[in-house]
């Protein structure tokens, strides 16, 4: 397997006050300039909430932190890429706590206070020796610059090209707070997950409850309207950790409101990046339903469109092929009334009333090869209900990916 | 789009009596040596079965058959490929009898007693002066020799690279029957359909009701469980004709449960062959799932195993992959504990106990290679339902045949 590096997009979001970051190469990858152990240390107790996989098969530190979450107290994450610690059984999570362990010792803060994220190769147990000495060495170099930030957001990339980071600043009780995102996921990303990782800073003070509600509805239609291969990972984690070292009382009421628009934003941005940076991806996919009974419904047909192999390869080649799409949504298992379905592609009407209009298709297809977005949507005319999902196209390079990357 | 080919597998399985068949090129595909239309006609009134896609985006001559099966009187099915009539609205619908009577008009028959079936583009009109003109043609070389079978079998291919035949013979009330099955499906094949289109002839007297009941009861586990890329068509369609030309009254109690393996056997031949000639496709999957509470919750599991891109490319890379397909069932959607999962390939144990167990995957990788099939068998320990599943592997060929393929 060979990933292309593609270079991190500018700007490079700041850290909420309070927060440190690190990342660099502990030997869990083979490549010695892909770092692979990263931490996130809070100079405060934070506020933790975290949304998982909903993967039967799940992976220890989704057991470790799921029983941790939410709660009051946290100061800090590990994150290991290279090694995702899942179907390891009991020894995996004997691991997840040592590692946990290791980054309490080297931080010295409590052992309960650290949250653990891995990502990586199924069914190995953890290099616990390159762990420990890797926690050993992040630590010390804990910094809030941009390096330290791209550091950490690459420790967490597999076959990732590119760190996503996502970042705003909003203001709430007369302060201005910040929020900060990074996330990592390039497949083995389904739609129902949290995502693949994720992580979410604040310097805002939130009650754990609040927290756990802003991050589970903002997860809801964000990363998990986001699809790059259908297949759910055993690993999907998304944290938030909330220090309220921009000072004052936990937010409420209009300020609450505040933090969880900048929240849901920055969910988006990262969610739309995890598509973005498919594997082998060429186009992003926006599919967009309205006009259903339900949220759900409108996800339901947005998901079947977007991990249609037959629409996403149809997308590769530039191909307006409303039969393929209109067909997807007709086999999604939602009820609809298919002569009331209206289909839009790049914004050119392309089908209603049952019947294909007359449209220009080299015109069409030259928006598809001009953009790297396709912009897919699709009117029900059943009720009031919509969803906008991200999907990547399917390309042959995601085939001699994922033929290659051996066990 | 090109597509390569291959030679149609011996034997050739005879018609049964009392019917005749042919296939003809009509100029609906640009490529002359390809026949895109057939007939078969049953010199006797026979009892006709069908079962059709569940999309809810479906095609005119699924409308036009679905109102008139099952029954009694039928002589004759007249079949195009290069034009699915899907899509088409109002005229669709007027086209498909059209072709109904053109047929009829040939054979000298009731336009009462022909079926239709179309399969191709999505949304554009049939050619009726080339179906006319091609039905004509075809109804005077109607024959029961293997040429004429496989000219019939070729006139309903799309991206199929040989024809899919079966057939078989059976007794039954002291007197011996035949049946045979032809299919075709390459792409656009999902798993809740009842395939892309299949015919299915027998000399056999039935009555309609046991006619639809054992042809839906075959279906339900041969064709719905076949899967090249999980995108259900507007066009599938499997019909049964029962001609009774063996003489003899309609088959009861053991005679009728003798046709029906007869029917099961070769409805799962031809499954398994759409499986082997998915688009691309360089291995079949054959997925058994056992142990569950019910069999709808095996195809679940065995579903999302076997349309998952990451299952399907690691069997492409010969790569004994076991978390992509434990992650996968561990996504399906059905409950059962993940501890209690085991897990062979190609018959060698690889998971069980929430852990992978040691193995020589250089060996199970050279099992892959060597054979067409790959055999993936997961036990869940619920429950007494089991099911079988065939699907194809994910290759770069099947990205560029649907990125090619333009409307």
């Amino acid at each position: 397997m060979s990933i292309t590096e593609t270079p991190v997009r500018l700007p490079i979001p700041p850290l909420p006050r309070g927060f440190r970051v690190a990342g660099a190469h502990a030997g869990l990858k083979r490549n010695p300039t892909r770092e692979d152990i990263s931490l996130v240390l809070s100079d405060h107790p934070a506020t933790a909430a975290g949304v998982y996989t909903t993967n039967l098969v799940f992976a220890a530190p989704v057991a470790y932190d799921r029983a941790r979450t939410p709660g009051t107290g946290f100061r800090a994450i590990a994150v290991n890429s290279g090694n995702a610690n899942a179907c390891t059984g009991t020894r995996g999570l004997e691991d997840a706590a040592a590692m946990a362990a290791a980054a309490a010792a080297a931080l010295e803060i409590p052992s309960e206070s650290v949250l653990v994220l891995s990502t990586g190769i199924i069914g190995e147990f953890l290099p616990l020796e390159k762990i420990e000495a890797g926690i050993a060495m992040v630590a010390s170099q804990l910094a809030s610059d941009a390096d330290a930030v791209v550091a950490s957001a690459r420790g967490m990339m597999t076959t990732d090209t590119r760190p996503k980071l996502a970042g705003s600043s909003f203001q709430a009780g007369g302060r201005s707070h910040s929020l900060f995102g990074m996330a990592k996921g390039a497949a083995m990303v389904g739609p129902r997950m949290a995502t693949m990782l994720g992580v979410i800073l604040t310097d805002a003070a939130l009650g754990v409850a609040d927290a756990q509600r802003l991050l589970a509805e903002a997860t809801e239609a964000t990363f998990n309207c986001v699809s790059v291969d259908g297949h759910t990972s055993t690993n999907d984690t998304v944290l938030l950790l909330a220090n309220g070292a921009a000072g004052g009382a936990p937010l409420a009421g209009r300020d609450l409101d505040a933090f969880g628009r900048a929240l849901a934003d920055a969910c988006e941005a990262l969610a739309r990046e995890i598509a973005d940076d498919g594997e082998g991806a060429t186009h992003v996919l926006r599919v967009e339903v309205r006009g259903c009974r339900t949220r759900d419904e409108a996800r339901q047909i947005a998901r079947t469109v977007a991990d249609s192999p037959l629409v996403k390869t149809a997308i590769h080649g530039a191909d307006p092929n409303w039969g393929r799409i209109v067909s997807a949504a007709g086999y999604s298992g939602v009820p609809f009334d298919p002569d009331g379905l209206v289909l839009r592609l790049n914004g050119t009407l392309l089908f209603e009333n049952g019947q294909p209009v007359s449209f220009d298709a080299d015109l069409v297809s030259a928006s598809i090869k001009a953009a790297r977005e396709t912009l897919i949507e699709l009117e029900v005319h059943a009720g009031p209900a919509a969803i906008r999902f991200y999907s990547s196209d399917l390309t042959a390079e995601y085939v001699h990916l994922n033929a290659d990357y051996h066990t």
